[in-house]
This record gives structure tokens, sequence and C-alpha cells, in this order.
């Protein structure tokens, strides 16, 4: 129920159109139903050019073809972990969807969102970081934001990162990606004082255990104030990205 | 070296009153010297009225109040994780020293920073979660924030949280402290689209794993873009939001 | 050795038809046989109309195909975990079993089991969690007790759960299927005092390694009173709730 | 507010005393109010006799002595993990407390608790779960359960658990306790076909890793239908038991 | 009951001092009576001469006493993990029981338990595992074995291993007791053809994850045949070299 | 060197056939081949009709039958963890090779080793446990061992291990092969005397972790003197018992 | 910039050719060039004659051809973890390439490495450790080391190493690769005082959790001095090798 | 046995003042003792100067005093892990040992060993980490190294690093202490191509594990070559690094 659909209801009652019985039958799960209400309200502000987002691993192109159709209709739409086959299914039921095989995204933008102000930077250790580094990108670019790369300045080479200084320095939020011992977050941490989301990936082998080592090391960073999201998390990381952008 | 010093330098040998030689051997040891430079000017402008820090586990009383002595004629000071010995140890040397028992700090604020628009908001899964709240929330507030503390809402009498809805609304950040299964922080991210920063807590015992089980929960949290710090990490949450709270 | 049988072992003896040796030779191994016979008995009034059942899980379609076609002599058969391959070798040899594929399941119910009186509600957290839980709702089922499902109700849009309270309320058990934090079931154990089982599902990914973090998660629920079983374990979740239900 | 509240509010609209104004502002945050009302009302209800409950680990007695006697005033009081210390500390305030050493509660129950129907049986492997087992029989007794104990009879020594048979049959719910390799659970739950909650405790040394072996093995149990709880959880064991043993 | 009483009971029957129906009764409880008597009759062959064992860690000196005042009237007694206080305590009660400090154990064995032929070697890796080591010989010691222990000859300095071949040569069986990298059980298992029994001990700190490292290197022992008890487990290890010994 | 070949040695330098400084020479290796030369005296004993093996698991079909055609030379060969793909490459170089498919070993026997004394009897939990039982049961076989095995006898149906107790009885070793909880290891060991070796399996899901809980549940078994192989070591399993079984 | 570079700049500003404003505008970024021009200058020179790496895992044979035919313009290429597949498709554009299938590397060396003294000896405890140790021994091989290798010496056979035990004397540097437990690096480290290099490798399985094992026994070794690198990293070894190796 | 005793030996059999017989005899256990001969020879060459090692923790203050007092006849010694209170006790047997209470050492060094060539540098991230880097530097300086040490270079201020850079230059190993996520030996690793040693310290709390988080983000490093040893092993490291010193 709307705010406007309760007006109505005690008007109706208040007139004598309906008795204080069907009023409280009614009300009576309004509870619910208006917490739904509120939500979707929320969302809607929330979602003004959001889009439907289909989470692709473990589903068949098929799947996804189906479900991507079903959801153009009502806007926007991004698919994450999105294999090429997929892609091409979906391109045969909405041709203007774009595949970037780096990020292994589909995007279906009708209608462009407009970009806040201030960026969302995201940062790579290393080359291999590229698939998580660019879903987080191309999540911040259609959640309205706009976004930046600077990739391979992992730590083994750290001045490599202080060729970028100024791009670091511009961004509103960092989102930095890195797998293997992850300390590419605490470096960037140190030196920036923006609110820096720290994105583990499972690249690596061994003692990295898909990603724990980097996991860890950003939750242990020296660096005070830095924040973790999961494991290859790109998509979360460029959500969390955005609602502090939002602030900018 | 700052610019200008660099800038002095060229000018006295524009000017012949150094040779090459005695230029080169003074810029020799720049890049590390200026970087340096750099990092203190820009900490120099982040830590406007910023406290210095003192982590008060696994130090003595005696320990922690030389060093306090020491730092209290910089600035403000912050202790965390301080025992009410260790308060008794700085007060003796520092009577305005304000101990809070139930967040283990010791702040000693000679010069009371001035307060940033934007509100951090502490929330609380239990009573239990209150040390590491009380570390967040007066960290947060040392560190020129707005705070708030909500607390004892916790997933499993959902109601209580739906009362304090208007407050978590009207903050800019939100800091979730959340032991045992940590779910308080998937439900207040899913109803509000503000930043949201987990902090799993070691409360609980068994299967919660001195915090382990409130950090997967948080990583991998159902509502997208919540960001995590490590367990326990009061201080850190603090840090983060307010590198977010700078933005708004 | 039943009853019966000792009894007239007994009065064989008693009237001379047996010498003591003889009697004592099949006493001999008594405890053991009776002990497996107050089993078979046992297991004879609970398997009323009880299932065989079949763990697909590592067996090849004909390797299924051939237990099926043996066991369906003696009555209903349950098959879990089943492929699509595997229901084509089931249905070859028994074309009235049923498969379910979402729930990985292929029923065969020659005589439908009674219903007791008594609803097992299952709920999941995510369309992710459905084959886990259509597992539990198709074994409950042919467990003789009546179902329902209310699927993606998770706790990142807490309203959901909401709209559905009704349905919970109206269940004798609660079988709650979630992956990812697994946050769900502490809240409905919270909000209703009926029996609740939790499934953790391995749906996630990085930190929820393989259902871990829900497992933890559902052990250390702040809502008390919650039972745990095995990650992605639904039809033991079903089995758990036919011992309760038949108190009911 | 109650259904009682909401009905004379709309009656005062019905009847002029009230504008659609102000009582749109009273609904206005109906929603979470009343849901806070359902639960307080569902609450009453449950917690008929229901205790109030202190977790006492990690609060001195001083501490637990003083929320005790808040709480004695509403009604029944159940402390859990008290020391002796903290029950010495409790009956300075209250006479009347019992202390029961062995499962470290204090219970106070000036209103005693009618037992309801259905026995709830607690069983041990070993002398060393006592404390366990004792925290769940006190605490199912307060919650107005009928209950048993039945003690050491680990599957080391099978046949100490046969000679407990009719015991076991006898019971609506069985409560296992056992660490080490909790194997009582699965030998109990393929014996009796009631519900059987396991209990994990933590007693054990090296591989048992504080209770973690008997948490898997439990959890992995080729008795189908058993189900867990947290690991050395004698409370939250009791109210699995309670919450099934309503059903009966 | 016995075999003797079944036959008697048998011939009261088929002599008419009983009627079937009495007869019936006295057998209904006979599986699990029997079995029980099995059990008992079993471990009298079993128990000759065998101590009755008293597990000290967690029970205080006065809890030890006691316990060892009342079993000490059935004959030998082995008490585990003692301290010097409990030591002292029992030496109160009983001033022949003699205590090892090294290996914690308290003896009293009033009636010296003959020695079967074949000897049981406990083997040490370095000197912080004597305490596990001498617990092993002790309780072999007690069992009836002959024992005999070589001490400190890890891998670190094989040629010491070498100078004892001799002695590991001549036992029927080889306890190996070590911490840290544990790998002096393969050495061991591999120079020897007996039957290896590996106790992983705690000694050790950091990435020894107290006993881990060594429990995971005997497990996985390239020397076929090796096998393995639990951290720090002396007592368990001398149970099954005697298990075996007897074989000898 | 043999001592033989040293005692010539010493004889042609005692006669004068060799000098000081030849006979020095030739001893200066000695201890390393000397050390080598015990090993294989020890082994050839050891070895007396001890097959070849040839561990399966990450070789090419192609690779096993080359490997296999060099040994068979030599006497018996054994391979294990071989798929039936291997079995026919193995069969086209030595068609007198046996496959078994349940255990996928392949067995060459040309000399049948003479059986000792004792019975080395593999018990299993579930059907699921077979392969590597079987494993345990075909190398204890070539290794000289009387075997037996008993199936699918596991804790959930413990009537069902009663009714092979005589089997258990008669036997010198008792390897036990489990995977889930692993309890059945704990029963056994509770019931029978004799040396106890446990396999855990990696038969199960989610909470199994692939063998892990049923391992941790054998290590910190409540009956005293079970040891424990490697998970789904059935090899090393019957080499244990084959250390064991020469005693006897 | 180089040295040489800024020297020309000052004199360029001494002789009046440039302004101190434009000297000021090319030094301003100095430090981070600078610094990276100091890294590349050091890089240079480590450099001298080293190749090129590619780590091929995750790579298709494509990719691999392709990075490697831009990489061989500027001198020796590494390929790690390469396929036959991939060596084929390089050996498609650079005939010249080397494949080693043991060590899965492909060496393309038009100039080759001057060795410097002191040689790399590579250690192995199995042949199924021969990938990893052709790994390291490849590597540094074309680092510019003197290398050999020693195989199939684990400690489950201790006389084998004392064969070798002159190869491992006359090695500056020793790597020891081992799997399982990985004993092997203990013994080598308590006979020889270079320096040894410990690789845990993933050969085995069940409770070796793919090197986890050998990993912490080679951390845990009582041999002082050991030094470990992550998990079958064959390179990591050899690289940290010729660190040594060049200060002999 | 060294080679002059055999030599003689085999004179006195060749001028037969022995018999082959009683050579025989001599020589029966030579391979072991010779071994045990050559490893003391070897051991004396290497321990020209070494100190006899005393690991404190869990010895009691009197433990350590009376293994002093029998070790420092033999010549230097050091004790690490050692309290005051143990400083105390060796003092008052031997007043020119010097305690370093920050690296918890115990030196007695009447002999002063000659400093080989080359330095020993050890870097700390944090003063945390300084107890763990002073028993390296303890270490490394009684065993013959000139030792140097930089504390405090912590990656999130990765400018203070910079300016240590030539005292890091100048070392010929490196030993990196670090706790939390230990970064700091990546970014040493990639800026210097010395031998490099990485040792994780346990601080840090929470998802620091006790060093599990510095540990594996060590191992697997981006900078190739860094080698690891366990967690707060600074005695360790140093052994490594006088290892690599020898061959400087």
């Amino acid at each position: 129920m709307t705010e406007e659909q309760i007006k109505a209801l005690l008007e109706q009652l208040s007139q004598g159109e309906k008795s204080v019985d069907e009023a409280m039958q009614t009300l009576r799960d309004l509870p619910y139903e208006d917490l739904g209400h509120t939500k979707v309200d929320h969302h809607r502000n929330l979602r003004n050019g959001f889009p439907e987002v289909i989470y692709g691993a473990g589903k068949t192109p098929e799947q996804i073809a189906e479900i991507f159709a079903a959801m153009m209709q009502r806007g926007n739409v991004l698919v994450t972990r999105a294999s090429e086959d997929a892609a091409e299914a979906v391109q045969a039921v909405c041709p203007e969807a774009e595949y970037n095989p780096m990020g292994r995204t589909i995007v279906y933008q009708p209608e462009p969102v407009p970009k806040r102000g201030g960026k969302v930077l995201v940062v790579t250790a290393g080359t291999s970081d590229l698939p998580v580094a660019e879903e987080a990108r191309v999540t911040a670019d259609i959640l309205g934001n706009e976004t930046d790369l600077v990739s391979d300045v992992g730590v083994a080479g750290i001045h490599r990162l202080f060729g970028s200084l100024e791009r670091l320095r511009e961004a509103s939020v960092i989102i930095v990606v890195a797998g293997m011992e992850g300390a590419l977050a605490s470096v960037v941490g140190g030196m920036i004082d923006r609110p820096v989301i720290a994105i583990p990936t499972s690249v690596g082998y061994g003692a990295s255990f898909e990603g724990i080592a980097a996991l860890l090391g950003m939750l242990t960073s020296c660096a005070a104030g830095i924040t973790v999201v999961n494991i290859d998390n790109g998509f979360g990381g460029a959500c969390a990205a955005t609602r502090i952008n939002r602030l900018a």
C-alpha cells in the first residue's frame, strides 16, 4: 500500500464509506505490505537507471538469455560472470547488448545512466587481476559513476605505482584489486586518504588458497581504514563504491 | 624537500651560487626525501586535529603512560584497548584524559576537533558487542564525525531494528557491529543504501571461532555493497567511516 | 528372531520336543539376531510407506537404473542427486517414475503415502538455493508430510519475508535453506517459535567456502533453538522434519 | 500498538474524534511498531512461565547478581555458565536461587512452570560431557519439559547404551551430548526414530580441536535426520527440544 | 547373564520348574544384558592385571585423589596428565603410588603385571617430546609390556638415530614420538619393518599449530604402513602397541 | 657390500693380496654403500614375494603399462588407483594380470605368496567405502595375509555389525574403512581387543570435507588404542596390517 | 631519467639554456620517474641475460604464443607451467624454443647466459616431485647458475640420500623438493650447512591437503636455518637460489 | 672412527696384529659410527665459535640456569625466549651473561666470534615486531655476522622505507620481520636483488590468526625469490642468513 492508498482508506472510513471492521481488515496486514511498499519506493529511487543484474555463473547460456529477454523490457541489464557463449545467446535476443570478454560482463543500457560527480578508480596489482577489475569497473560505470582503471602496479615494482599517483589522488573512491599477498591495498591505503575498497582475487596458487592469502592480508592491513569485500567480488566492490560515491 | 626548496636550489644554480656537482649531490636523494616530504605534508593536512593513537593491547600501564606523556605535547591522543589500570596510570600524568570503560579508550583532546557534516552511526547486534562498538564510536568522534549509537537490534528480534529505522536513515555512514553469525549487516545493508561498514566481533563460542563465523557471514552477505574490516576492529571501522564521511 | 519364535522354541523345550542343548544352540546368537530383529520390526513400522532411497551422486545412470529396478519391486523409491540422464535411464525401466529436474529427484510411488497432519514448510533465501530446497520438499512429501515452499525471501530484502509470514506461522516445522551468509535462519527463528531446521547450501563463492560461511552462521545463530544439518543436505533436513512432524 | 489500539484509533476517526491527518500520523510508523507489537504479543504467549536468561560467561559475579536482581522481579530467571562465585553473589540477593554446580546453572523459579506432555531425554557419551548435558537438562526443565538423563553410554562400550534402550524409546525428543568423535549421535539416531538433537562438546584434546571433530562427525552422520547445534550449546539444544516438544 | 545361567534357566524350564512365560520374561532383555555380560567377561580377560585409568587433565587434585581412593580397592591404577599437586594428594591416600614427573603419571601396582614377550620401544625426536614419550612408556609398562626408551634422535642429526639402530631392531613395536615436522616417523618406518605407531606432539610454535604439522606429516608419510594416533596421545599409542604386542 | 664381501676383502688384505691403500679405497664409501646394502638385504627378506607397487593416480595408461612391463620381470606387481583403461593397457603386455574394478587394482602374481597365519579383516561402514576397502584387501592379500571382508555394517544400523561379531573375533588385525563421521572404528575398537587400523574415506559431502570429518573422528576415538592412516589410504592400511600380522 | 639526464638538465640551467621554471617543470615528477629509473637501471644489471618470464597456467596456447612472439625480440624467454600444446604453438613462431615436458618449461635463449661459479643442486624426495624440480632446475640454469639434480632420495629409504652425499656437499645452494610429509628438507638441512631452500609440492592425497602437510613440515623443521617458498613454486625457489648464489 | 683409525686397523690386520674376525667385529658398526663421526667432525668445523643454544620457552628460570651452567663450560651460549626472571637466574651463575630484554635473549660469549664479511640487515614493519627482530639480530651477531637493524618502515608509510634504501643496498642478506599482512617483504624483495628472508610475526589480532596472514602473504609474495621461515622464528631466520652469508 502507498501512503496515498492508506490516506484514501482513512478518508473512506472518516466519511462512513467503510466500516471500522472493513478498515481494520484492510490494515491488518499493513505492516508487511507497507513495509514492502516502503522498500519498493525506496528501491525505485535507488534504482533510478539501476540495471537488473544476472549472476551468470552456474547458468547455461540459454537460461541467461531467457532471463535477459524478460529483464530487458524493464530497463538496463547487467550480466556478470558471463561466458562468450552466454554473450552470443544474449545477443541473439538483444543485438545491442555489449560483451566485455575481459570482465565477463554483458551490458544493455537503452537509457544511459547520468554520471554523478566523483570518480571511481580501479587499481590492479597484476594483469591476472584484470577480469575482476573489469567486472568492478563495468559495474561502477553502469551504476552511474565516472570510472578509471590503473593496472599492473603491484608492490613488487613499487615505482610503477608512484607513476600513477596523480590519477589515484583524483579519485573519490579507490578500488584495489589484488591476488597473491594482496599488499597493494596497504600501500595505496597508506598513500591516499580517500575511501579504499580492497577486493582480494583468487589469482595465485599453493598457499594463496584461492584468495585467502590476499583476503587475510587485506583484513589485517596496517593501513587504517581499508575495507574489504569477498574474494573476486568485483560487482560487490563497485556497489560499495557507488554507495560511497553518492555522498560525494 | 619542499617545492620551494627545490626551486631555491635551482635558482642558486642558475645564478652560479652552486655548482652543477653541488646541485647534483643535493638532488641525488631527492626522490625519497621528497616523497617523504610529500607524505609529511599530506599527513599534516590529513591530521588536522587528528589524534596520536596508542594501541594499548600488550603494553603495560607504565608503558602506555610513558608514551602518552610524550604524545600529549603534540595534540590530541587516543588510546585503544586500554585497561582500567592503564587509564589510572595515564590520568596520573594527564588528569584531563577521559576513560571510557566500555570502549576501553582513553581520550585527551585539548583542542576539540571541529565536526564535519554527516553522521556516523554505529549499530550493534547485541550488548556483548558494545566494547567494539564504543571503540568505533569514540574513534569516529575524535576523528571529527558526529556519531550516534543504536544497540541490541540483532536479527533474532528483527522488530527492534525497525523501531530504529529513522535513525539509520539519517546517517551518512553506518557501522554494523555484530558477532555470532553477524547477520545484522545483511539486513541493514538491504534496508539502507548508504555506505555500510561491517565489523565482525569475537563474541560467541564454539563454531563462532573467535569471530570467523561473523567475518565470513559479512563477506558473503547477500546485500550488495557491504564492506568489512578485521574482527573486533572498531578503530579501523571508524577510520574507514571517516574516509567516507569526508566526502559527504 | 521374533518374540513368537522365541516363545515357540521355549514351548518345544518345555514339551520335550527340543533338548536343552538344541535350545541353547539356537539361543546362542540371540542377542545379536534379536537385536537385529528388533531393528527390523522397528524399521517395518517406521518404513510404512517409506521409500527406498538411492543417493545418485557418483553413480552412473546405468548403475542407478539397475538398483532402481531391483528396489521398485519392494515399494516406493526415491533417488536424490539424479541427473537428467539418470532419469531417462530409470524411466526406461519404470515409465511411472517422475523426475524433478530442479530438485534432481526421481520418485516412484505406486502406493501413495498417506499424509499425516502438520505441514513441513521449506523456505529459501535465494533462487539458487532451490535445488536443495526441492530435494527437501520432495523428500518430505514422499515421507508422508504435507509440504509447502516459499522461495527467494533472503534477508537483503527483509520485507519479502514479512509478506509470507502467515504461511510460516501455519507450518509445524520450517526448513530454512540458505547459502552465502545463511542469515535467513536467524530471522525466521526469531519470528517463529516452531521447530526450525537450517540447511546451509554451497551457493556462493570465495569466502562462502562451499557452504562453510552459511554453516557457521547457522550454528552460531543468535536465535535460540535452531538446529542445523549438513551443507546441501536437503534429504537429511526433510528426514529431521519428518521425525519431528510425527510428534505433531 | 495492539490490535485494540488500532481499532480504537479507527473508531475515533470514524466518529470524528480524530482527523484523517492525525490518524495518518499515528499510523505512519505502524508497520514497525505493529511488527514490534506482534513480536511482543507472540513473545508473551511464548514466554508463559519462560525464564529470563543470563549468559554468565565473561561477566563478573557482581554483574550477574545485579542483572539477576533486576530480572527476578519479572518472574523465572536462568543463569547459564555460572561459576560458584557467581552463585554465591546471586544467592546473596536471592536466597531461593538454586545453583547446579555440574551444569553451572542458577535457577530461580517462583512460579513453577507447568510441564507439558512428552519427555526430553539427555544422553551423554562420557562423564566429561555432563556439564553441557546438565545445562541442557536444567534448561529443558525450566522451559516446561519433563526431563531425564542417561550418562556415560559412549560407543566405545556400546552395550551400555543397549541397557538404556527402554528409556530412550520413551522420550519424545532425545538430546545426544558427546565430545571427541561424537559417534553416539549416529548410533542413537540409527536406533530411535524420534527427533534427535546432537550437541558436540569441546571435550577432548589434540585433533578434537575444541569440539570440531565432534561437530563434523555429527553433521556428517550416516543416520538420516539428526540435527546439530553449536559446540557446548546445552542451552540451545534444550530450546530446540522445547520447540519440538511443544508439538507433541 | 552367563551361558551357565541361560543353560540353568533352560533346564528349569525343561524340567517344569519354570513356565514358558517366566522363562520368556527372563529372556526378554537378554540381548542387551547378555551383550553387556559378554563385554564384561571379555573385559575381565582383557583386564587381567589391567589398571583402572584416570585422565587427570581438568580435574582438581582433590577429585583425582577421591577417584583414586575408590579405584585402588579394585587393583592397579594409572593416572595420566597428573600434576605434582595431584601426586601429593594421591600419595596422601596411597603412599605406595609412584609419581613420574616427566610423564605426569601416577602408578599404583599392588599386583605386578606379568610381562609378555616382545618389547615396546618408545623413540623421541627431541627432549621436549619426553613428557608424551614417558606417558607412553609408563602406560605400556603397566599394560604388561617390556619397554625401552631412545630419546633425542630427531632427523636434524640423523646419525644419532643410526647409533640406536640395534635397539630399534630388537623391538616388537616401535612408538615414534615427535613434534614440529614429525619426520622421525618416516625415517624409522623406512628403516624398520616392525609395526610403527606415530604420536605427533604439540611441541613447536607458529606453523606447528599445536601439533597439526606433525600430525599431517605422519599421516602423509612416504614410509608405507605407519599408523598414527591423536596429538600428544601417549596413552593411546601405548594401548595400540599393547593390542599389537599381544599378538607377538 | 655384503658382510661376505667385506670379509673377503679383509682376507685379501690379511693375505697380502690387497694393499692397505687399496682396501682403504674400497672401504672409503662403505658407510653409505653398506647402509644401502643392509637396506637391500633387509629389503630382500622383507620383500620375499613382495610385489613391486605402482601408484596409478596421475599416470596415463601408457605410462602404467610401460612401468609394469619393466617390473613384471622382477616378480609380483601391484598397481593401485588403476582405471579400466589402465587395466586394458597392462593386460595388453601381460594377459595374466588381474584387474579388480571395485578396488581399482591390477595384480600380477606369477609366484603365489605363501600365506602366513593370522587373518586381516577389512570392515566397511557403507558400500561407498568399498573401493578403499578392496584396495586394502587386495594389498593385504598380495602381501601374504589371509583376508576377509565384511561390508556395510555402519553404525546407523548397529545390529548389522553384531551379526558379524564372530568374524571380527577371528581376525588378527582389523581394518575399519569408513567415511562420513567414521564412527564404526570406535564401535569396533570398543568391542574387539585386537589391533584396529582405521582408514577414513573421502565418502560424503559438505562438512565431511573430503574425509576430514572421518579422519578427526578416528583420531579422537573414545576407544583406546585405535590407530589411523591417511584418508583413502587402503594400501597403507594393508601395509600396517602386514607389519602387525607378521608378529602373530 | 638517468643521472646523466639530470646532470645535463642542471648544466643547461647553469648555462642559461633553460629557465628555472622549465627545469622545475621537468624535475617536478622526478621522484617517481627517477625511482622508476633507478629500478630500471637496477633491473638492467640484474637482468643481464635474464629471461622474460611467462606464467603459462590459465593461458591458452594461442595467448602464450602471442606473448612469446613479442618477448622473443627482447632476448631470452622462459615459459613455466606450459602444456605440450603451448609448446607446439610457441615452436610454430619460434622453432628454436626448447620444451621440457617434465618441467613444463619452454626456453628460448639466443644469447647463452654466462654461468657464475657455485652450483645450485636440486634434490627430490620422489619421482612425482620431478615436474617441480625440473621447473626449478631449468629456471636456475637460464638465470646463469650451474645446476645438478639428485632425484628420488626421500627419507623412507634414507640410505639413498647418503649415496649422494658428495654431490650435496659440492653445491653452493640446495633446493629440496618434496611432497607428502616433506621430511627430506629436515634431513638435508641437518647434514649440510649450506643454504637450503625447501619447496613443498602438492604431491600426495588426503591429509597432504594439496601440499599443506609438506609446507607445514618444512616451516617447522627441526633443522635450523631452512627457508621455504610457496607450494609447487619451482620458479621461486630457483630465483631465491640465484639471489644467494650471486654472493658466492 | 676417523679415517686414521680405519687405516690403523687395516694396517694391524695387514701385519697380522689383528685377525680377520677381530677386524670384522670392529668394522661391523662402522657405517653408523663413521657416519656419526663424520657428522661430529663436520659439526666441529661448523661450530667454530658457534654458541650452544637453549630455547627458553616452557622452561623455568631454574631449569634454564642449570642447563646454562653446564653449557658455559664448553664456550659461547645463547638463550632465546628468555624472561627477565630467567636472565636473573642465569646471571646468578654467570654474571658476564648479557640480557637483551627486547629480544628476550641471554648471550655469554667468552671467546668473541670473529666477524665474516657481509652484513645481515634486519628490517621491521612495526615496533611491535622488534622482539622477533632483535632475536634475529642477536642470533646473527653471535653467529659471526655484522648486523644492522632498520625498524618501523612498514608499507602503510612507504616513504619511510625509501629513506633507508642505502642501508638496505649495503647488506648481503636482508631479514624482513613483519606481522599483520606482512607486505613489507614483497616491497623489499621488489627493490633489492639480494637474498631476502621473510619472518612472519604473530603481531596482530582477529584475521591475522597469530601470524597466518603474514605467513601466507610472504609465501605468495609477487616478488620472486623471497624465502620464508616459521612464524616468530627470529632464531631460524638468523641461521638461514648465516648459511647464506658464509658464501659471501
